[in-house]
């Protein structure tokens, strides 16, 4: 079956391989994109990450992640934006096509969300210069609601989009199907989205109905209640041509599997049920 | 301390207590006004139900619940909607003053949610007039994005209103603070709900960080991420004048512990936290 468009982000297979084995892997099966975590990276360090990434001639549709902005104090905001330059340094390093930002949820102790929206839209507009300088745009990923508390205060592809609009050019968002299925303004934001250029990215799996757990139960896509097809659609309708990203997060079962049947299985579904 | 303005859901109590029990103990504790589920009035009966709140002298500020409108065929749907309107009956029956709608997810096997959402609108159109007939407003009750999958395909206070501008008189919402805290446009939407007269019911409870269990894990007001206070502001600014009821559903802390205790901590957090 045709890999063309297909990319896999690496957390889909972080516990069965590390960075270069899953690359190899990817290639392997004729999947000639991927998305790094930058742990992965770390792992085997920033220069042998880009020489096996140059090596093997794989993409890198986008590297995972920048953000984290609210912080209790000054002093963890301000470390927060040189941890972004240095994720945008790797971004750089590695030839990637955009800064994957999960924001950040809120600070410790604190419960004020607008208070730590607006310490996001202050981080980026912090970091945005050498984004810019470095020519790697950042990619705002608004994050299911559930993971407004501790993860992302971006919950809706409206806001990321409102976001997006302050700050200008070099920003754009990520759409993960995960994250956004359930909006009842998707197609509408979506297609804004698209009239600005702002959709540098678009990730795939699935919502499971149970969901056993609120961050590692993702689905296979097809395994769940995302009406894939008409999301693709509606992407695509919105002028985006670029790769669809299959990131799945499943401590119990797809974590669990050979890498080699996940990916099998990934660019399986990438054709029947996305 | 006050209870002045405070509802107990029953819920919040609903291992510790059958209906009578539950209703006696929060008229030992001063409260005057509690949301009972449908349940919880099977166990002991409608006429006894009814009865032991009148015989209590409580106010009964919602009743929980009615809703699930979406099903597979059609067959499924008529009776979702003769149940819709037992549930309104029972409302009269108990002299509540509105009844709190879940509206339901996806159907089985469906991945259409926008097929939901219209069964969503067709099933209330079907119960409106029966539930103006006897007077009990129809409180929709947009549910966390995470339920969208499997109970309720109504996710924001918008849509909520949305839905509420179609149907006209004798709808309106149940704003739940655990489900719409983290909506970046929930201050404009608390507005447009008062402006016209929609909030039916405000419930409260708080968001854990981390959250264990998706559906039984919320936690007691001044336990979690939520700024109660903002958000009681923003709808008595709204004008709403009603009850603030408590609904906390936890199986694994307040179900567990004496109802006597959990009673004392509401009326406390009531106070200081909420």
């Amino acid at each position: 079956m045709s890999t063309d468009g297909l990319s896999i982000n690496l957390a889909t297979v972080r516990q069965q391989w590390n960075l270069r084995e899953a690359i190899e892997a990817c290639v392997r099966h004729g999947i000639r994109a991927v998305d790094p975590w930058r742990d992965q990276v770390a792992v085997i360090g920033l220069d042998e990450a880009a020489r096996v990434i140059e090596s093997n001639g794989v993409r890198v549709t986008g590297y995972c992640r920048g953000g984290m902005f609210p912080a209790a104090d000054e002093a963890g905001r301000s470390a927060a934006i040189d941890d972004n330059k240095r994720a945008i340094d790797e971004a750089t390093a590695l030839g990637a096509e955009c800064l994957v930002l999960v924001v950040g949820g809120l600070p410790k102790t604190s419960r004020n969300i607008d208070a730590a929206r607006q310490m996001v839209a202050d981080g980026l507009t912090a970091i945005l210069p050498h984004a810019r300088a470095c020519k790697i745009p950042l990619a705002i990923e608004p994050l299911h609601p559930m993971y407004a508390g501790d993860r992302a205060c971006v919950n809706t592809l409206a806001q990321a989009l409102d976001l997006c609009d302050l700050l200008g050019e070099g920003t754009g968002v990520a759409i993960d199907a995960y994250h956004v299925w359930w909006d009842p303004a998707l197609a509408s934001q979506i297609a804004r989205a698209g009239a600005s250029n702002r959709i540098l990215a678009y990730h795939i799996c699935d919502w499971l109905v149970p969901t056993r757990d609120m961050l590692l139960d993702r689905g296979m896509m097809g395994d769940g209640v995302i009406d894939l097809p008409s999301l693709r659609g509606l992407v695509q309708k919105a002028g985006y041509r670029g790769f669809t990203e299959v990131e799945i997060f499943s401590a119990d079962n797809w974590w669990k599997k050979p890498g080699d049947e996940v990916l099998r299985t990934c660019i399986e579904r990438f054709h029947t049920a996305s």
